[in-house]
C-alpha cells in the first residue's frame, strides 16, 4: 500500500542566493518534506509542505537522548538541465541501518526516494547551475516522543530540506594539512561509528576545535582500542596510495561506510589499478613515508568529494605529501566523479538517478 | 553583572496529576526557564515562561549533529513543607564539564542555581508530597544555530523544565535482573562517557532493547577498549560489596562521575565503611561470586537513588546476589540518602540547598 504525499504549496517563494555567494548550508529552499510516525500507526502523513519552524515540545526526546539519525546527498544539474542524484538508494539504505542501529523504525526506502525526488523536482529552480554547485539534501529522523526517559520514542518525524550549496573548491581542488588526533576518538566498535547519529558528530567537535586553532583542517581519527589503526578523515573516509597500491580502512564496525568511498573503490577496479580495504595503523603509514612509497593521501565524501591531503602532522612530525600538491591519481578520481555527477561524462556503473523518471529499483 | 530573570505566568492552570498515579517524566509544570545564547552577546534573555513547545528551524543543528548536553536533580518536600535540593551545585558543575567537551559555551552556574531556584519556589505546588514522590528537574542545552555544517554552534538556549515523579519503587526497593553487555560500548576513553549528552543515551538504547527482550532490567556496561572493566549499569554507577569492603569503578574518562555515586562514598567514608574507587574487572568479580565473597551490588543515581542487583548474568551464567535480596548496606545506603534528601534527618555533610534560601556558594 503506496502512501500518498499531500502537497502544500508555500504562497511566497523567497530569493534565491547569487551563485557566487553561496555557502554550505546556510540556506534552504521554499519546501521541505516531512513524514511522522507513531504507534501503532507507523510512518503515515506524508506532506510537502512550505519550509517551516517545527513546533517541540521542550521534553521531546531529541532534545535529551539524542536518539536520530540524517543523511546528505546532492541534486546536480546536467549540462542537458536535466536534475539528477547520485545513487541515491545507497543513502536510503544507510539510514535504514543507522536506524536499527539507533532503534528507529526502517522507513520504506522506495517510498522516501520518491518523496525526495518528488520534494528536488519542486524545487528544480533552486539547484544552482554554474561550476561545482548543486542542492544539498538532507533527510533526517528525529525523535518527538514528550518523555524524559531513556527509552526508545514512539513517536518520530523523517524530514528533507534542501540547501543549494557553493562549490567546495573555489579554485579548484586544494590538498589540506590533517592533524593525526591522539587523544580524542570519534567512536569505537560496539558504539555508533558506523551509523550517521547526531553523537558522533557531535563528539568529534572538540577534536577539530583543537586542531583549527592549530591551524588544521581536519583530523586523522584513529581507532578507539589502540589508538593506532586509522578509520576517518574529518567526516570523510580516507585513501592512501603506497607504491602503486590504493589502500583504505577496511569496515571494521565503527567506520561509516561512505557513498563516496565505495564508488572510488568501483572506479579503481574499473580502471584496473589495485586497490584494497584492510587494517592500516599510522606506523605502517608513517614508514611507508619514511621510504618514500607514500603517493598520495586522500579523503573521501559527498560534501568535497576528493579533499588531497598535503600534510600530515603526528608526534610533531610533518608528513609533507606529493610535494602538498594534489596527486594524479586523486585529480582523475576526482575529475570522473564529478564528470559522473553533472551528467558530463557517461556512466558506466548506472549510478546516476534521474530525478523526472520514476524510482528504480536498485541495489 | 548580574542577569535578571523576566517572568511571564501562565495565565491557566494545568490539572496536576494524583501523586498514585505519577509517573516518570510525562508530566510537565506551568513553567519553564529559558535563556539564549548567541554570539557576541553570551547568555541573555534569561525568562521563566509559560511551559510551552519551542519553534526550532528544522536545519538547527541540534536535529543533526548532536550537540547538546542535559542535567538532571529533584525538588523534595520536607515534612516541614519546605522545598528543598540535594547538591544541586554539583549537577551544575557537572553541566559545564560537559559544556566543555561538547564545545557549548559555559554557563554561569551561581545564576542557574538562582534560576532553577526561582522555578521550583514558583511550582512549588507541583510538588507532590507522598512518599517518594519529587519534583524532577531537568536543565538541559540545545544548539539552536539554523546550519547543516559540522562545527560548534553559535546558538543556544538553556532550559529548566520540571516534571512531579512518583516513587522509584512502588513496594519499597526492589533488586533487578542484570545483563552483562559484551557487544555493544556505551562509551570509551577519548569519547564522551565522562559527559551528560544525548548522543551517550542514543548509542546505549540498542543494548537495552535487546537485554529486556531477555527479560532484564538494565544492562552492566564493560569498557570499550578490553570488554573486561565494569563502567556503569545501566544510566547508574555501579558500586559492589566485596568481603566487607565496598568497591567501585574509577573515573577514568569514560564513567560519568555521578552526584549519588559521590554521596555514597562520603557516607561510606563517614561510616566508616571501607570503599575503594578502583578498576575492577568482571573476571574478578566473577572469582569474588565463587568465592562467596560478592556481598552486595547496586547501582546509583539520582531516579533510584539506590537499585540492588539481585542477579547478574554473564555469558548465561546466573549470579544471584544476596539469594537475590536487597543488601543491608544497600538498604541503609538507601534509606540515609532518602531522609536526607527529604529532610527526615539531619544532613551532616551540607548537601541539602533549601530552595526558599539565596544561592549559597560551595563547591
Ligand atoms: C563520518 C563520515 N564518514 C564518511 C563520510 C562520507 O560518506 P559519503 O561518501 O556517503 O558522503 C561522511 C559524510 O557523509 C561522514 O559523516
Ligand atoms: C550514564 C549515567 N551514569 C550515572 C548516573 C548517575 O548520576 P547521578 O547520581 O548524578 O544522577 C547517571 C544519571 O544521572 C547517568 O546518566
Amino acid at each position: 500500500m503506496e502512501q500518498t504525499i499531500r502537497v502544500e504549496l508555500s504562497t511566497t517563494k523567497k530569493e534565491k542566493p547569487k551563485t557566487d555567494q553561496l555557502e554550505f548550508g546556510r540556506t534552504f529552499t521554499d519546501h521541505m518534506f516531512v513524514m511522522e510516525y507513531s504507534d501503532p500507526l507507523g510512518w503515515h502523513n506524508a506532506e510537502i509542505l512550505p519550509y517551516q519552524p517545527l513546533m517541540v515540545d521542550p521534553s521531546s526526546m531529541i532534545f535529551h537522548y539524542g536518539q536520530s539519525v540524517f543523511e546528505g546527498l546532492k541534486a546536480y544539474l546536467t549540462p542537458d538541465g536535466d536534475a539528477q542524484l547520485f545513487r541515491p538508494e545507497r543513502n536510503l539504505q544507510r539510514l535504514n541501518r543507522s536506524n536499527d542501529r539507533l532503534c528507529i523504525p526502517p522507513i520504506d526506502e522506495k517510498f522516501a526516494l520518491k518523496a525526495i525526488k518528488q520534494l528536488v523536482a519542486l524545487e528544480k529552480d533552486w539547484i544552482p547551475s554554474t561550476e561545482g554547485t548543486s542542492l544539498y539534501i538532507r533527510p533526517f529522523i528525529i525523535s518527538t516522543e514528550p518523555y524524559l526517559g531513556v527509552a526508545p520514542s514512539r513517536h518520530y518525524k523523517f524530514i528533507v530540506i534542501l540547501s543549494p550549496v557553493g562549490a567546495y573548491y573555489k579554485e579548484g581542488i586544494n590538498p589540506v594539512k590533517i592533524a593525526v588526533e591522539n587523544q580524542y576518538v570519534r567512536a569505537v566498535v560496539g558504539g555508533t561509528g558506523e551509523a550517521k547519529t547526531g553523537g558522533n558528530y557531535a563528539s568529534s567537535l572538540k577534536a577539530q576545535e583543537v586542531s583549527a586553532k592549530e591551524g588544521y583542517a581536519q583530523v586523522l581519527w584513529l581507532d578507539g582500542v589502540e589508538k593506532k589503526y586509522i578509520e576517518e578523515v574529518g567526516s570523510m573516509n580516507v585513501f592512501f596510495k603506497i607504491n602503486g597500491e590504493v589502500v583504505t580502512p577496511a569496515l571494521n564496525g565503527s567506520i561509516l561506510e561512505g557513498v563516496t568511498r565505495n564508488s572510488v573503490i568501483q572506479l579503481l577496479k574499473h580502471w584496473n589499478i589495485p586497490v584494497v580495504e584492510r587494517k592500516i595503523s599510522i606506523d605502517e603509514l608513517h614508514q611507508a613515508y619514511k621510504d618514500g612509497l607514500l603517493e598520495e593521501a586522500f579523503g573521501a565524501g559527498t560534501a568535497a568529494v576528493i579533499s588531497p591531503i598535503g600534510q600530515l602532522t603526528w608526534n610533531l612530525e610533518h608528513l609533507v605529501i606529493n610535494n602538498g600538491n594534489t596527486g594524479e591519481l586523486s585529480k582523475n578520481i576526482y575529475d570522473t566523479l564529478t564528470n559522473i555527477q553533472y551528467g558530463k561524462e557517461k556512466d558506466p556503473f548506472n549510478w546516476i538517478e534521474k530525478v523526472n523518471e520514476p524510482v528504480r529499483v536498485k541495489r
